[in-house]
């Protein structure tokens, strides 16, 4: 059996987030926003490409990095010249906040999906005022069949901590944010160095 | 191991196109339009949901009934008082159309792809005029990990046949198409009662 190539250039990359007893990261709290939450564990690991999955999991989360969905040229630029990478070394602590939204957004049109995305809701334009203190990733579930939509990266410095406090306040209070059915705070400490700086 | 909820009310819709030796769908020939081909095979079978996977295969492709990315909504609305279900009685012909794009394509922002697909390449208008005759949908596969990015499916009765010629070839011959990698026509005809109109 095939698929005609094996190998593909640029497949958008797979990641599992693993939780359990291992994994670079300490779990510090789960709080179900919206919805139900997840289980309780001690450790997260953050998985790239194809994994083999730990017997000890308590819960697995995948997404892939893929491509924007709705910034412009403009915003783009806006964003890469001002968001660091992910694994500095000063940023040891970290979020993953899993979110799925409400049918009702998913019927939307594009252009209806854009105007409360940023115009009305200034997702992009908040979240750049917070770089680069707060580095962030998107990993999009929802056509894996993954029971959340996206699973939300984000890492940070301690003392930027309020900072980002501030920033998850002002997006929970948009009109964007009435849209989310199920939504999980995963708070998190790094104990184990970067392996992997991408 | 848990992911909180089990079962998801409105989960994309995964599809899987099975070639081998069963299937509703004669195989009548197989071109490769761009790039690598896919092995010949006599029946294409179209799996709907979670399935298991036949052991004569020649190859699958998996998909995704997805959002829209690019459609406003007066063109959802135009595309939805003029196009008609999938399992017409008469639509005994259809193409399988898997289509991967080039790299820089995915990375082009959103506002520059919706200028390329429909304010350059009318991608949406073209296609808007062959409705109702040719019955169409699109599945997603590149989040999927999939060898292509879209699996484009089309349902006409066979004396539609010209004008599906026809929109194909407009559509090869836009700017959109410029950043086509890799182009598979699968042409199909109906050997067995359509099971479920969806």
């Amino acid at each position: 059996m095939e698929t005609g190539e094996y190998v593909r250039t640029s497949a958008p990359l797979v990641v599992t987030f693993s939780a359990g007893t291992t994994g670079a990261w300490r779990v510090d709290r789960i709080d179900a926003v919206r919805g139900a939450g997840l289980m309780a564990a001690d450790r997260l690991a953050v998985l790239e490409g194809a994994v083999s999955v730990s017997a000890d999991a308590v819960w697995l989360l995948r997404g892939v990095v893929s491509n924007s969905r709705y910034t412009t040229r403009a915003e783009n630029e806006a964003l890469e010249a001002r968001q660091p990478a992910l694994g500095r070394p000063d940023a040891t602590r970290a979020a993953l906040i899993p979110i799925r939204k409400v049918d009702e957004w998913w019927s939307l049109a594009q252009d209806e999906r854009r105007t409360i995305f940023e115009e009305r809701s200034r997702h992009i334009r908040t979240g750049l005022g917070y770089l680069p203190a707060v580095a962030r990733r998107l990993y999009h579930s929802r056509d894996l069949g993954e029971p959340f939509d996206f699973l939300t990266w984000f890492e940070y410095p301690p003392d930027h901590s309020g900072a980002f406090e501030e920033l998850v306040g002002r997006l929970r209070g948009t009109e964007e944010w009435s849209y989310v059915e199920r939504e999980v705070d995963i708070r998190l400490t790094r104990v184990l160095p970067a392996i992997q700086a991408t």
